[in-house]
Order: structure tokens, then C-alpha cells, then sequence
């Protein structure tokens, strides 16, 4: 069963493909080196080739043609990922579907769309048809596919209103195509959803999306300050539990992070700033204003209205894991944590983590909710030392009752809650029996009785040179 | 101080007129006869004379000659109201707002309209013009107008997603008259919408009213049977928790609610059936049917696809007080109460209710939403014996921990939460200062020093005859 890329690329050269050095080379990394822990062990991983089809029959011939070679397939959206998730662990084919980006057909409230397609462009689609948007959205929307996002993706921006993507009813349909002999397609709903979703194109290649829509409106994003950090935690929280006051997203920053890492917004703030930033829909301004003014706390940036002489650009890209990344940017020690501060325990969890960690742990919120209850998830900011020192950080979240979702592994089953999914590991047995499909994310495949004592590390990874 | 009504109404008799012993009679009353208790007492009560403006420069000339003559005035909608709220006590003027039903504006997420529009007229407007729709309308949407619903409804289709109609966010902006010697015209946004809106016209006349708009959907209408109630409930609470399904309303009939009032559900239930009445979105239905799997329970109508020989029609219009009406029409000795089974004790509360009181006391649940929380208002039937009894059941509600706004009073006050409301009164000392707006409805502008151990009685009631 030894892999013959040179027989698959051969077989498939009537498609678009790419072999050239510099560049599969780059279509071979995701944003993994956020992690210091997977850039020392991901950093020389690269594919073969890179294949780019433009049709579902396309994507059905590269799969076959790969079966019969034998040669490891890891799909590609837009490679924004964050656990080292579209690298090709074992080389081989780089499936990237750039070329299948199209919005098929919008609803009232639904769009059947192509994994390709941006975010970004879904949402101008969808708004130009009929004033609607995606619910949610990774704050790389800017770059993202909404196949990276469904296959990678957890939710993001929308979430503190609709919950997390795989929440029943915030992925309608997916179609996928199955690593056979002779691949299948088959048609996802209900529970079958979560077979494929979040599962890293593991087990099948997403190739046609139904997602729900929501109306679009002229979100006011907005940063409001404070000079301690509670109240700056208790605005976002009441803000997501006014039923009647629209959001799209509520994001609390400890100081002193958007002094010292939002250059644009430096010039607003003091070093002991903590900010909540906003999006709020034009109609619930009025309830808005009128909770901030119950609640104190100094609006220093509204989208609509503002003398700023340098605007900051959409203020989600201050949130989500885009708060990390300009925090890197400035401080390339700093990594970051993906906590749960689950309700009805998160406020007292936050404070403790602050009380324990603060300022080498800076605390990033971002209000998500959770089976109809306001609760927060960190992307805390660490300020990385050690691995070990990283470790016991992780370990006494967990300790504390807050869990960590580890974004220094690259399984499914670390980054997630460190047990297998059931649904997925059954669907991958049948969808991809010779294990083709990104190999070494799952680790229920390969290793069913792991224990998880110690980071997996894949047997069969490309040799570092 | 003695009204001068025969000069009122000679002075505004070039305005649309009704004197008519018959038709003044009937648009004197309201739906208060759905309490005994009330319809012992407010029986007899008629006004003068109804007028009818066309504008809101007709509506100061009725306040400022109907305040220079003494002259009381009772706002009127449509008459929907359950407390007698829009009945003249003293009798005098009925301000009839039919004729000032215009839909002025509608922009995405918001509609400016005015008070006399019906709800379902103005849906239909903004159906039409952009796919919108109110975000909540009382189940009484076919029949009452906006402006009544914000001066006297509370909440209701649409309130398990967005909460109360006093929650912030709701109303966006109120227009109002005052009755003084020189009417002003007010614009009330932000806090001081809590001066007029629940203040059954007691100081001031709403004439144009800014809401918020959702998108309007093509709602899949249905009934879940049960053979036990828990579960009934449990399904209603689950699907409100779930956030990426978009509902509209999720209402639990304890059995035999569904067989014994519902002519057209009965042949498709047993007596013991506890049901289930929902409006999910279409694209939430496979979300929703994907948890109804999850919990058990047997789907025996959907609007979209069924085989009922009589279909039931809006299924909203069995829930709220919709289910009152249908279960006296079938039982003339029926009525009801409106409890708070506040967030987290409410399944608890329910089940003392209903271990204390069933069948005597049933239980029907709306799904609400309060500060972020999914809980239930009861608008439980009882099958009334004495007021004494009455009284009692009430007792031991407020005693177990469940709020009571008892709708078997006529004041503002006792059908809420049985304290003043300072803004209410601050804003009538200032907008009304003879106290000729909807008298007798606001205990504390009477008798400040009531203290609430009997129901009250207002002591110029007109004298029955
Ligand atoms: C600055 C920054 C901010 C971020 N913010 C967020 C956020 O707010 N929320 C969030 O969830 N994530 C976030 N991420 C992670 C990532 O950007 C998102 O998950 C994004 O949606 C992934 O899309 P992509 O097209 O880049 O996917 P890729 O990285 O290309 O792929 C992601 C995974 O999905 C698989 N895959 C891609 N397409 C398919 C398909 N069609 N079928 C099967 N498998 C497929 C890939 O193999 C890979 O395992 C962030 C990352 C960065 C760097
Ligand atoms: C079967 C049934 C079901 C119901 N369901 C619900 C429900 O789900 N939710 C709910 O909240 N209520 C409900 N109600 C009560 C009532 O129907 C609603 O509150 C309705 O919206 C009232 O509108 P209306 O036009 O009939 O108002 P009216 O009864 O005419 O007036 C209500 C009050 O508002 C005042 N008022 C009216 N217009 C103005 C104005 N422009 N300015 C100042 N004051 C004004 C009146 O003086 C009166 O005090 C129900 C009633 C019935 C009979």
C-alpha cells in the first residue's frame, strides 16, 4: 500500500493542478504556527501536488484516482485554520476547492452554496439577493470558505445570538463525497450532520452546503471602555441576555490588550483599559444606549458616528482569534487558550483564572451561547514560556472546572473534548476505509486505545529534513 | 369640576361622531367578562359618546375640549383588553383610534406606524413591502391594533425568542399626546418609554409608534402529543434552549385542554393528550424534528403537510389567551390566571401547581423568554366556584413562589405587580393633572396610601343601574 504520487498526479494532469515548489509548499500550511508547540513539529510538513477541481465529478475522479494510488487526500479551503487541520501530515494530494466557490441558490433564510465560496462572498451574495447574511461567521471572513469553516470552524461571530455551528439547526444539508473505490455521494441532515462537520474532511469531502441565513443589517460596531474589568465582563453578559436588544457579537478584553496590541485603537485608551467590543443591530440602539447608560461604561468608538482619525476597521476582527493574532504580531511570545466558562459557573471561573494567571494569562471573552443560556468562551492570551509551563496552565483550568479545548494538538480528539466521536470514527470506516483522508487527525483510527496521557504524535508524519 | 359632556361633545361635533345608545355601548366594553370577578362589577359601565379622529391634530383638539370641559377619556383600539382596561368608568368620551391605522414608514428591522393599525394589517404591510414582520403580536392579532398591544397587552407570539414587549428593545420610539390645557406632543425613546407603554392610556395617547421588524417566514405550524405532561413541557423548554432554531412560539396544554376545547384537534387526540402547539421556521424544521426524535412525542398535525379533514387554523390561535377563549366558549364556568414560573424554579413551581390544583387549576404554558432565560408564563384555566376560592388559589400560587398578575382586577396596579409605578405616575401628574385619562385604573394616582389587602374599588365608578 505504498503510495504512488507520481501515478495519481499523472492520472489527474488534465485538471488544475499545482507542483510547483514555493507554492504547494505554501498550500501545505495553516495558521498552526499560532501554536509554538505545533510550529516546532508542523513546520516542515509539505504535500505532493495540489489539485484544484472545478465540478463534485472532479472532486469524485481525484478521489478515485488517489484511492487507486493509494496517496493520502487533505482538502483545503482557505488554509486559516489553527490546529495545523489542512496540513498533510503524510504529504500526498493537496485538495483545494477554490475553483468551487459557487452560491447555487438563496431562500428566505437558507443558502446552498459550494464549500469554496468565502464568507466573505457568501455574504455579499446573499445580502445582494435579498438582504440576508450567514447567522455566523469565523472572524477570518475576510479569507475563509464555508466548507473550512463547517469541516474546522466552531462558530465565531453570530454565536453569542445562534449558539455554535454544530447547535441543531445551524447546518442545514451537507453533501459529501466518500474515499472509495467507487466514491459515493450522500446527502446529510439531522443527525447525520455530525458526522462530517468539524470532523477535518477526515471522512469526506463536503461539496455542496445548505446553511441558514438571517437578515443582514448595518451591524453599529462599537468599543466601549472601563476602568476594571468586571463591569467590562457584566456589559457584554447583559447586553446577550436583553432578549430585545439584537447582537451579532459582545467581546471582552482585559487590560492591558487593546493598549497594547490594537494600535488603532492605542490612541483612545490607557494601558488599564478594558474594552467590550460590539456589534449591535441599528434597531437596538436605542435599548442599547439606554442598557449602557444603566450599566456606566464609555462608549469610545461607534462605527456610525465617530471623529477617530484612523477608523479601526470592522471591529470583529478585533475578536475571535483575531485578537491573537494581533496580539502575535506585537508580541510574537504570546499564544493563546480556548476555554469553556460554562453557566451557570462563568463569571466566578473567569475571576479565578484572572486571580491565578493575570497578566501572563490575559483574558479574551467572547459571549457564546450555549443551550439557551449566556456563558463566555475564552481565548485567553498566554504569554508563552515553556511547554511544560503551558501544560500546567491547561491542566489547572481543567482542574478548576473550566475546559480547555487544547489548540497546541493537531487531533480532532485533542483539540476537542479528548474523546472519540463516535459518529465520526464510524462514518470514516466506511467513507474511507483505507484511512486516505488527512491522515493523523484522528486518533480513534489510528490508535484506538490511546490514553491520552501525553501529546499524540503521529507514527507515519513526514520525516523533518 | 362637574364634566360638561353635552358641551364636549357639541364642541367636536364637526369630527366623526358616535352616539348611538347601541354602538356607544358595545365600544364601551372590552373582553373583561372573561373574569367573574369582573363581570360582576363591570357590567354596566358605557361612555357618552365616541369619537373618532383622523389625525393627531384631531386627537389634541378631543384632549384639549374634553380637558376644558372636564371631561374623562378612555383610549380605545379594539377593545381586545381583558381587564377593562379600555372601559370608562366614569363614562365621558371614548377616543376611538380606527381611523388612525396608517403604516408610514418601514425600513429593515423597524416600522413606523400608527396606533390604530391592526397587527395583522400591519404584518401585512410589512410583508408585502420587505418580508418582514412584528417581532411579537398578542394572540388577539387578527382583531387588535398596536397601539393597544403596547398600552395594555404585555407580550405573547413571538415572546419565547424576544422576550416581553417592555423588554428593551421592543419598542423603539413612542409618540404621545398629553391632556392638558395646551395638549404637547412628546417622543419617547430609551427609559421614558416606560412612562406610557403598559399604562392603559392612563397619561397620555400614543399617535405614532417605531418597532422592530424580524423577518417574516413562512412558520411551520404544529401539535406534539403526549401521553404524560412532563415531557410535553420538556419539549416546549428544549426547543426554546436550542439556539440555532428559530421558533415563534411553543405552547404546553395540559390534557384535557386539547380534547375537551379544541373541537378540531379533538378527533386527532385522547383525553389524556398533553400537547404541544409550536411555530418553528422552515429552514429550522430539520433542527427541530431532528430533536423531536431526540426527545420522543408524536407529531400529529404540521401545517405544511397533513391530512386533516378540518384543519385547526393558526395554531397561535389556541395559545395565549386564545386557550381562555376556546375552553369558556366549550365551559361558560371557566377562567384563568397569568402566573411567573421564573427561571430556574419554574418546572419545579409547575409541577407543585399542578400536584396542588389539577384538573381544578390546568395548566397552559407559554414559553418566554426573561433576561436571556427560557421560562414559562402560565395562563392556567380555572374552573371558577366563588371569588373566595379564587382568591385562595391565588394565595397559595404566591406562596409557593409563582408571581400572580391577577387578571381579575381593573387597575394597573393589581393586575401587575401590585406596586406603583413611579415613572406612570410622575409622568400622569405631569400629562394629565386633572386626571380625566382613563380614570379609575391607576390606584395610586387615587389613593396613594392603598394597601392592597382587597381588590380594589374605584370609588366614582359609575353606579350600576
Ligand atoms: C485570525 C484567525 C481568526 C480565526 N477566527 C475563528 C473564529 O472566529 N471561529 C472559528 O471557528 N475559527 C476561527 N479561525 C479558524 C479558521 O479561520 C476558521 O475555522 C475558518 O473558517 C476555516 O476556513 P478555511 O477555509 O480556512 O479552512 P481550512 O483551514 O482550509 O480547513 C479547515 C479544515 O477543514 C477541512 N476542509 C476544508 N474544506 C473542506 C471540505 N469541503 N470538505 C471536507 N473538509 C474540508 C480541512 O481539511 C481542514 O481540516 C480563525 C483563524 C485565524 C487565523
Ligand atoms: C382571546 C384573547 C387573547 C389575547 N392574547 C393576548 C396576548 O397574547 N398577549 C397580550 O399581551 N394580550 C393578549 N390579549 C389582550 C389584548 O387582546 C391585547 O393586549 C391587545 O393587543 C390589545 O389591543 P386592543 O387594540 O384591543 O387594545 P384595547 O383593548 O382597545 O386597549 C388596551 C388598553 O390600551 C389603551 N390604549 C389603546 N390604544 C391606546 C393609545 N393609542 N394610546 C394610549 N392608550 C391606548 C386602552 O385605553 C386600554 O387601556 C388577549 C385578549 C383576548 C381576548
Amino acid at each position: 500500500m505504498k503510495p504512488n504520487v507520481a501515478a495519481a498526479r499523472d492520472a489527474l494532469s488534465h485538471l488544475e493542478i499545482d507542483d510547483k515548489e514555493v507554492s504547494v509548499r505554501s498550500k501545505s500550511r495553516d495558521f498552526f504556527w499560532y501554536s509554538p508547540v505545533l510550529k516546532e513539529r508542523l513546520d516542515h510538513v509539505v504535500g505532493d501536488f495540489v489539485v484544484a477541481p472545478k465540478t463534485e465529478a472532479e472532486v469524485i475522479e481525484v478521489l478515485k484516482t488517489c484511492y487507486a494510488h493509494d496517496v493520502p487526500v487533505t482538502t483545503r479551503g482557505a488554509g486559516t485554520g489553527n490546529y495545523g487541520q489542512a496540513m498533510p501530515l503524510e504529504g500526498g494530494c493537496i485538495l483545494h476547492l477554490k475553483n468551487m466557490a459557487a452560491v447555487k441558490e438563496i431562500h428566505p433564510g437558507r443558502v446552498i452554496v459550494e464549500p469554496g465560496c468565502l464568507l466573505k462572498d457568501l455574504d455579499a451574495a446573499c445580502i445582494e439577493q435579498s438582504g440576508q447574511e450567514i447567522r455566523m461567521y469565523s472572524s477570518t471572513w475576510a479569507t475563509a470558505t464555508i466548507g473550512g469553516f463547517i469541516a474546522g470552524g466552531s462558530g465565531g461571530v453570530g454565536s453569542c445570538t445562534w449558539g455554535s455551528l454544530r447547535d441543531l439547526g445551524n447546518i442545514i444539508r451537507l453533501r459529501v463525497v466518500t474515499m472509495e473505490e467507487e466514491p459515493r455521494i450522500l446527502e446529510f441532515t439531522g443527525e447525520a450532520l455530525a458526522r462530517v462537520s468539524h470532523a477535518y474532511g477526515t471522512n469526506g469531502i463536503i461539496t455542496e452546503i445548505e446553511m441558514p441565513l438571517a437578515p443582514a443589517y448595518d451591524w453599529v460596531e462599537m468599543f466601549v471602555a472601563y476602568d476594571d474589568f468586571t463591569p467590562a465582563m457584566e456589559l457584554a453578559e447583559a447586553v446577550a441576555n436583553e432578549d430585545g436588544i439584537l447582537i451579532k457579537l459582545a467581546t471582552v478584553f482585559e487590560a492591558p490588550i487593546a493598549h497594547a496590541y490594537f494600535q488603532r485603537v492605542k490612541p483612545h485608551v490607557e494601558e488599564g483599559t478594558h474594552m467590550v467590543g460590539l456589534m449591535v443591530a441599528p434597531h437596538s440602539m436605542d435599548g442599547f444606549l439606554t442598557l449602557l447608560a444603566r450599566m456606566g461604561g464609555t462608549l469610545i468608538y461607534r462605527s456610525d458616528d465617530n471623529d477617530w482619525e484612523r477608523t479601526p476597521g470592522p471591529v470583529f476582527e478585533y475578536g475571535w482569534n483575531h485578537t491573537t493574532l494581533r496580539a502575535l504580531k506585537v508580541e510574537p511570545s504570546i499564544t493563546y487558550l480556548q476555554v469553556r466558562y460554562g453557566y451557570p459557573q462563568h463569571k466566578e471561573l473567569i475571576g479565578k483564572m484572572r486571580a491565578e494567571f493575570s497578566p501572563e494569562v490575559l483574558q479574551h471573552l467572547e459571549v457564546l451561547r450555549e443551550q439557551g443560556k449566556v456563558m463566555f468562551a475564552g481565548l485567553s492570551l498566554v504569554k508563552f514560556t515553556t511547554e511544560e509551563r503551558l501544560d500546567e496552565i491547561i491542566r489547572m483550568h481543567e482542574e478548576a472546572g473550566a475546559m480547555i479545548f487544547n489548540p497546541h494538538r493537531y487531533t480532532l480528539e485533542e483539540g476537542g473534548r479528548q474523546t472519540v466521536d463516535d459518529r465520526q470514527l464510524a462514518f470514516k470506516r466506511e467513507a474511507d476505509p483505507k484511512g486516505l483522508l488527512n491522515p493523523g487527525k484522528m486518533i480513534a483510527w489510528d490508535d484506538p486505545n490511546w490514553a491520552f496521557d501525553r501529546m499524540y504524535a503521529y507514527p507515519k508524519m513526514q520525516a523533518a529534513e
